[in-house]
């Protein structure tokens, strides 16, 4: 099964200035992708931070996205970061300096190029976005931190992404937690299947969801019919 | 200054079953105590994972908060994890165990006293909360993942965290980024200021939003007055 970690770069949203989107939209997108999202962090617009991050999630995951930091400002260090990451140096490169070249025409200011400044070795994912393909090193797909941008230019590549589907069941019960604790031991020992137990304060109707979820329906299915059995008249609902 | 990390523990963020209230309402109540939290990661129900990240951040930040993975179930791993990254072992807390006790009554089920289990040494913090202390070991919080009750105990202890307020301005300009970056490096050369440069799509009267913030008001105040003449008659406004 494939993994996935998002790195946010942004001062803004440590600062509560800006609410994240992007982890919210991309984390729904991998979830639909089939690709198992196991660690989302939000790091400051510091250097040595960027590239200390991005190495470890390189090495802990397939796939690694980053967010926000590319631009022409003093805290767009997100390239540099990554660079560092792997041991790059950065470089001007050609493609994106025609692209910028062609997009700015005589408006043009030298230190909008710094958007062509990337790794060594980066490769160029074009995907269907019709001008600015996505920038990558190795697993690592940088992408800018404008929720707009972000979203568009994810969507145009994420295809490439895509593995088997979840399967997910939830089973309600309005039994509390430390009633059904025993059950859910023997749910995850009998059964390959991740468990989920969230207690709900103010529902109508139940005091706690569970959720059951593999990539092998039959596996989740054998497993919600055993939890059901067990909890008897207390279960709510089945979805 | 004093700085702070964040850290969410729970498959079902990372899943996308769940979207985080609580990191989101720290971060507003940190700025609005005048505390630098430098940075926020969610990891999932894992107890190396757990122990690994509360053993960093412990020692990286001043204060450290952990939302969810605290109840009686087989995914509750959060007090194990802060144990282990402190080296210590998991006992029941004779206070803790009497507040279960007289809460549950003759319901209780044996499971529902793992919610005594705490590391040794920890420290209950009372604050103002009625009932239920906040459990911390040295400068780890561990609060509940259930946005109301993690709102609750925390603002229950909120104002042992307070300091010095942030002093905050925005400028906002019609110029776009390349444009005014070079000024921004005089900005952030010349005063004791964070600079923020956030560029605006879709806004109908400016390009960029540039944020300078500090500690020191005079600083911010004079680093703006500067800005503000050096931008000229792009300046769309003041706040």
């Amino acid at each position: 099964m494939a993994t996935a970690g998002i790195i946010l770069i942004g001062d803004e949203i440590l600062s509560g200035k800006v609410v994240d989107e992007n982890a919210r939209f991309l984390t729904e997108e991998l979830r639909e992708l089939g690709v198992a999202l196991r660690r989302v962090i939000v790091i400051p617009d510091v250097l040595d931070e960027i590239s200390d991050t991005v190495r470890d999630f390189a090495g802990r995951f397939d796939h690694v996205f980053t967010s926000g930091g590319v631009g022409p400002t003093h805290d767009d260090l997100t390239m540099d970061g990554v660079a560092r990451a792997f041991g790059q140096k950065l470089m001007r490169h050609p493609e994106l300096e025609k692209l910028l070249r062609d997009y700015y025409g005589d408006k043009l200011e030298e230190r909008n190029l710094r958007m062509a400044d990337v790794p060594e070795g980066v490769h160029l994912v074009h995907g269907d976005h019709p001008t600015w393909p996505v920038i990558a090193l190795k697993n690592v797909y940088v992408l800018p931190g404008i929720p707009e941008i972000f979203r568009r230019k994810f969507k145009s590549i994420r295809e490439q992404f895509r593995g088997q589907p979840f399967h997910l069941k939830c089973v309600f019960t309005s039994d509390e937690e430390g009633r059904i604790a025993a059950q859910l031991d023997r749910i995850v020992a009998t059964y390959q299947v991740q468990v989920g137990s969230y207690p709900k304060l103010d529902a109508s109707d139940y005091k706690v969801k569970v959720t059951l979820e593999s990539k092998d329906a039959a596996e989740v299915e054998a497993a919600a019919a055993d939890l059901v059995r067990a909890l008897g008249a207390s279960v709510v609902r089945v979805t």
